[in-house]
């Protein structure tokens, strides 16, 4: 079944054929353009605000059917709400649409110019993906954060939306498509741009078409994600789980520790970029451990101890149920809630080695006061985010200053981190010659220039470059 | 059966390991320590030069029988040999190792530096992808350039060559890995840097350990990369073949057509970046078609045309066996050899929209004197490279001044066009704190400062950074 109803294969195909027509159409599509497809957006979604509120009503009604019968969580439940209690939710996403318009184009920009011979000049120009699909549970509002961030970056999108959220997501996606369609002849941005599809089938349809689909962004869970890599060519950009540790190092400062500790692993449990894991150098167990453990404890954290940390831990008069023994288990696990695992180790260098084992690549954080050491670190750590005496839940895409984010990456090629708008450009390389040929150089022929210009220079001269 | 004789997968794994172990020492490895490597490595290679030299030896004659069974072909035989006829591709080969010595750092670049608030800075720097799988075939020298090129961008490499360069793989292997070997410990560059498997079946293997590889880029056959496309979870920077076209726009200058489309087909028919179909505007078939079909024909290009640029050609006498009809199969035919389809098109419109629906999305170019059309075709084409009165086999990281290239990639994420070292790097972020949760910030709280810093001024204060 299809949002047609048609055939699943075909109708895909066609959502497929559409996106690509329309992403060739974003190529061109001026900043002006853009902006104005941005604004037409704001407008219309605070037009259609009652149909939406109809929409999202409907949601809420069957998944308080489904919460009542034990079937959805109460925090599931709630992040299905497009409006929240007192509207607010509405106009944070109205606000968050002007962002992004605020922010500047990733596109056309210079990022290399180089002066091959006279009359050849060479540009590295940053430009669209092309197409992409995006695959996302509940939230809503994501259709729209993730409309916009398509829009201004050029691309254009398949959204694929969790089923409880269906209703809100097509209302959502009717609102931005007659935004769109308002928009004058030949603007560059058509309303084919954005394409919602709305059943699980059609996943595994879209993961087969890589000739229209540039990049696949699944969010969801570490398995959901695996799922994909597993069943496409399309590139992906793994928005994986996040296991993230914290090493306290032997000359950590007590203060620090106990804020950096507390706030990562308290500050929202559940998301990829809480702390999980602390590491604890042994010469620091009886002088910094004690005090992270009693200030985690406040916050009713279960800390679950190796052997040193354990026996250490135990004398402090634990609360009920706050210690108990680790298992090797326990320092592979995500646990996105009031946990963390102690491990004990003898030096430096058997962090780096366990965070780097152990570790997803998302985001590890060193407290020490010896800058070497802290730098070293932030070297031999392999990860998106390497941190020196600061929270893990610092990492997120407004926090950076992106203004927005589209996920977070723990891929090593493409993306990696906090994902803005620049993650969802490339760039293509523009030659403006007069006529030339590789024939004309090599040994005893003419050389190559070379001459490396300054990009910001070269688009004055030459307007039409971006 | 593997290089070791051993169990396929359990070596593999071991391979994969000990590449993904080093990768994590170079990761820190001076500029210093990687220099130092490549001067090893050239000296090396000269000291083995008479071992090299019998290995490459064997695997010409082994060649030479397979020739003349007719089971290789020439040209295939010629790129085996690592010396040459006077010794000189050796030389050129040493050279290289020097040339990429001199090549600029691509790791610990800052390149976004921004203040979050009063001592808590952010910065995005540059850093090695991890661990490369690299397929070739034949050239054995390419062991020496990819080796090279890892080195010099921090990565570990498993390589795995062709069966027929075997022996000189294996030679060119062991100078490397004892050239490593001899650095200081604790360098940051071990030999176990650079791995060599020598079977397909390895390659299966390879394919699954995507807890270990970062990033696989097989330089072979269409097939071959959808092969590997299809069989991992890696992610593949595709050095695909290529179908490039050349647009001659009704406003083309005839001496520049010449130029362009002489050297697009005849300059080395066999390579990617090589045009493969010529698109004439309707109005350019009598002006600048016929001058263009003549100095083709002097090349010995037979031209597949459609009932226009056929009827028109016909007329002018063409050498024979160089004029005939062109099917619907030679406009997505990438003939390598001196072989061109022509098609007239109505439009400049349809021209972009021949090439976005036929073309490999890797070079394209447009001869014309019309500037807007020029920047207007070179905005709208979706392909790596865009081209304006040059030919398409400049695309080239040689020629565009990387001074390497370990590929040319039509990817639309991480790495376009010809990839030099630049395509070898990701980026982490490092935060520097001072005790900062996410917590102490948002509505009633700190705000956050998002202070953009110049990446080089922090790179002088904190030299730890890079």
């Amino acid at each position: 079944m299809t949002v047609n109803g048609a055939n699943g294969i075909d109708t895909t195909l066609e959502i497929a054929r559409a996106a690509r027509g329309a992403s060739l159409e974003l190529q061109a599509a001026s900043l002006e353009s853009k902006s104005l497809a941005l604004h037409r957006i704001a407008e219309q979604l605070l037009k259609d605000k009652e149909t939406l509120r109809q929409a999202n009503q409907r949601d809420l009604d069957e998944a308080r059917a489904r919460k009542d019968k034990g079937e959805l969580s109460e925090a599931l439940f709630k992040r299905l709400d497009l409006f929240g209690p007192d509207g607010s939710k509405f106009e944070t996403l109205l606000e968050g649409v002007k962002d992004v318009d605020k922010l500047a184009d990733p596109t056309g920009q210079v990022t290399y110019a180089c002066k091959l011979d006279d009359g050849l000049d060479l540009y590295r120009v940053t430009c669209p993906v092309g197409v992409l699909l995006i695959i996302f549970e509940s939230r809503p509002e994501v259709v729209v954060q993730i409309s916009t961030l398509a829009i201004k970056s050029g691309n254009a999108v398949i959204l694929k939306g969790g089923r409880e959220a269906a209703h809100s997501n097509a209302a959502l996606h009717a609102s931005l498509t007659t935004a769109l369609s308002s928009l004058p002849a030949g603007s560059g941005v058509p309303p084919q741009a954005i394409q919602l599809v709305s059943t699980r089938d059609e996943i595994a349809a879209l993961l087969k078409l890589d000739e229209y689909i540039d990049l696949a962004i699944p969010r969801g869970s570490n398995e959901f994600v695996r799922y994909v890599k597993d069943n496409t060519r399309i590139p992906v950009l793994g928005h994986a789980d996040g296991l993230c540790s914290i090493y306290l190092d032997e000359s950590a400062d007590t203060a620090k520790a106990v804020s950096v500790v507390v706030d990562g692993k308290t500050n929202y449990p559940a998301a990829c970029n809480a702390a999980e894991t602390l590491l604890v150098h042994e010469n620091a167990l009886s002088t910094v451990l004690p005090e992270v453990a009693r200030a985690l404890w406040e916050k009713r954290v279960q800390l679950r101890c190796d052997t040193p940390s354990h026996g250490l831990l135990s004398q402090l008069n634990p609360p009920s149920g706050l210690l108990r023994e680790a298992t090797p288990e326990d320092f592979r696990t995500e646990f996105l809630e009031l946990v963390m695992a102690v491990r004990t180790v003898p030096s430096f260098a058997d962090a780096i080695s366990h965070i780097n084992t152990h570790g997803s690549h998302h985001t590890e954080c060193i407290v020490t006061e010896n800058q070497k050491q802290a730098e070293e670190f932030m070297r031999k750590v392999d990860a998106a985010g390497v941190y020196w005496n600061a929270s893990t839940r610092l990492a997120d895409g407004f926090r950076y200053g992106f203004g927005a984010e589209i996920g977070v990456s723990t891929n090593k090629t493409h993306a990696r981190g906090p994902v803005g708008l620049e993650g969802l450009v490339i760039y293509k390389y523009k030659v403006y010659g007069s006529g030339q040929g590789a024939g004309m150089y090599g040994p005893s022929k003419k050389k190559f220039l070379h001459e490396v210009l300054d990009g910001r220079e070269e688009l004055q001269r030459r307007p039409g470059l971006a």
